[in-house]
């Protein structure tokens, strides 16, 4: 017989433990997820019971004692992207055996929400955040004051006393630029570039861009800087919109892979061939990299130290809430594919 | 000066409204994501308020008044899959007007991350799930019951009681592989195909292709059967592996489109041309599919209306605990690329 409301409430966590003659401890350890202490099998016992008998924990109550979800949250501009889904797979994996569940948040990329997850009172019901800034600044950042454990990813500056994981954006752009002048290329369209502006990401990609051409005294034509979005669309809009304009260039340097993959597609429409009328890289090394026709090379952000640096630096945050900030930026590297040969 | 935590704790909403001159209505608004009844710029100052002031409201105490978070949680087996991304992009963009804030969860595709989504005191600070079950079965469900507004997605059978939204598997099926035997194929290899086994995606879509190659009296070749999984990766293994055996074939339907564009790659790689050697298809008509090379014809399970039907599912049964249970499951269609032509 199914257990009613009136005698759901009144099970203890005591009572789950005697049910699947397990210690109360073990009870505890199951409802707050530190599954690391319990065996799979006995887990799934108590998981049973809990089921069977309707046994809840108030969680309201708990946080009030405890100050703890067991929740983290990644915020980030796009759920679509293959870039964040991959970084919020690695960092679920990191961080399950810490004894917390990442769930991913979204921002649309607008100033607005990116506030919101910060100064909201949502973010009561999470231990911490990681946050993937676009649109906000440093000074929204030191406005907006969080009160909970936080650390920045992506480029915008960051005020001191947050901890932040960049990426070697500038460093990464150079490998790509050169990887193409290396391959002959000499008139290099690159999509989602912007020549000015405050600091953000295709500002410092492009300028990656230009240090390696002046670095080999290439000339810079700003009609091959396309500026705009960097998704499949885009990359695809931005190749066709060249190619109507009569732009000539023999290679495409897209801000992500999905730029560049855009690109390709443009590419193949066009009757033009990858790599040998035009060559193409990629930024973020995705998994569809290695499986685009051709395989596309692609900078490697380091995504692994990347995933590792996050969450090395929440935890000690969330152990130490006035740890000294750090910043930390894994060198990228340059996975050469068949687009660049 | 920063005002001091003891400062912080001491305001009240009141506080906040006076600062901000708007009135309590309009903070409590903001503070709980009404966004639709306050003007963006009125939004702004409250927020600069609250920034400013270091306001909190507190939510553990208000969850237990109220018995809203305003959270609803999609829980999928694959953070870095784009169908998986590109519901949730869907699914946040529906929910966003109604003021629920969407967060994905990961459940790695297994029974006990099923499971702990359901029964898990989690779920106590979310009001809804929608859940994507790959592992469990009815049973596991009807066990569970869930203490929240639940909407199930996903193949499997749903227990009376439960709101579902599926898939047109078999119709979907029969759609892919009518439109390679239009298109002239006779053998037509199946990525992530499984010809026996309870209910799932796999069986029923692999029973669909089964029933389209029936109608038209063309031989069920087991060899071209390939079980496994349905990643980019795995598409590439299973073409690989097929063309090492010496299995003949003229075709693939890939049971996602990641399936497909592995494929494809795997294709590409032996000197395979598509769609002229082999032809194509796959299944989610995700973005990639139509920037693939060629370009990917892809059954389209009516992504829009899956969406649509998950969210008036999910509103009504937030409205209404006792409403009826609902299954919907909206017809595929078949969306012809070059990669069948």
């Amino acid at each position: 017989m199914t257990p009613q409301p009136a005698e759901r409430a009144g099970l203890t966590m005591a009572d789950v433990a005697r049910l699947a003659d397990v210690s109360v401890m073990t009870v505890s350890n199951v409802v707050n997820d530190r599954a690391e202490r319990v065996s799979a099998e006995t887990r799934r016992r108590v998981q049973a019971v809990i089921a069977s008998t309707g046994y809840r924990v108030n969680v309201p109550a708990r946080q009030l004692r405890q100050g703890r979800t067991g929740s983290i949250v990644l915020a980030v501009p796009d759920f679509a992207s293959a870039y964040f889904g991959e970084l919020g797979a690695r960092l679920a994996e990191r961080l399950r055996p810490h004894g917390f569940r990442l769930v991913m948040e979204l921002t649309r990329g607008t100033l607005d929400d990116e506030l919101a997850t910060l100064s909201s009172p949502h973010l009561d019901g999470h231990d911490a955040i990681i946050l993937s800034m676009t649109a906000g600044t440093a000074r929204d950042l030191a406005d907006a004051q969080p009160r909970k454990p936080l650390v920045v990813i992506g480029e915008r500056s960051v005020p001191p006393g947050f901890d932040h994981v960049a990426m070697d954006n500038i460093g990464g752009a150079r490998l790509a630029t050169d990887a193409l002048l290396d391959a002959g290329a000499r008139r290099i369209a690159v999509i989602g570039g912007q020549l000015d502006g405050p600091e953000s990401m295709p500002v410092l990609r492009t300028q990656g861009y230009r240090d390696a051409l002046a670095s080999r005294s290439v000339p810079l034509d700003e009609s091959l800087v396309v500026a705009g979005g960097v998704g499949l669309a885009d990359g695809e809009r931005a190749i066709r919109a060249l190619i109507k304009a009569g732009v000539k260039f023999d290679a495409v340097f897209g801000l992500t892979d999905a730029a560049a993959l855009g690109a390709m597609s443009a590419l193949a429409a066009a009757g033009l061939r990858i790599p040998h009328d035009v060559k193409v890289v990629g930024w973020d090394n995705t998994e569809l990299a290695t499986y685009a026709i051709p395989p596309l090379s692609s900078v490697e952000p380091d995504n692994e130290a990347i995933a590792d640096g996050i969450v090395r630096l929440l935890l000690r945050r969330l152990d130490d809430a006035d740890a000294p900030a750090e910043t930390t930026a894994p060198p990228a590297r340059m996975v050469h594919r068949e687009s660049t040969r």
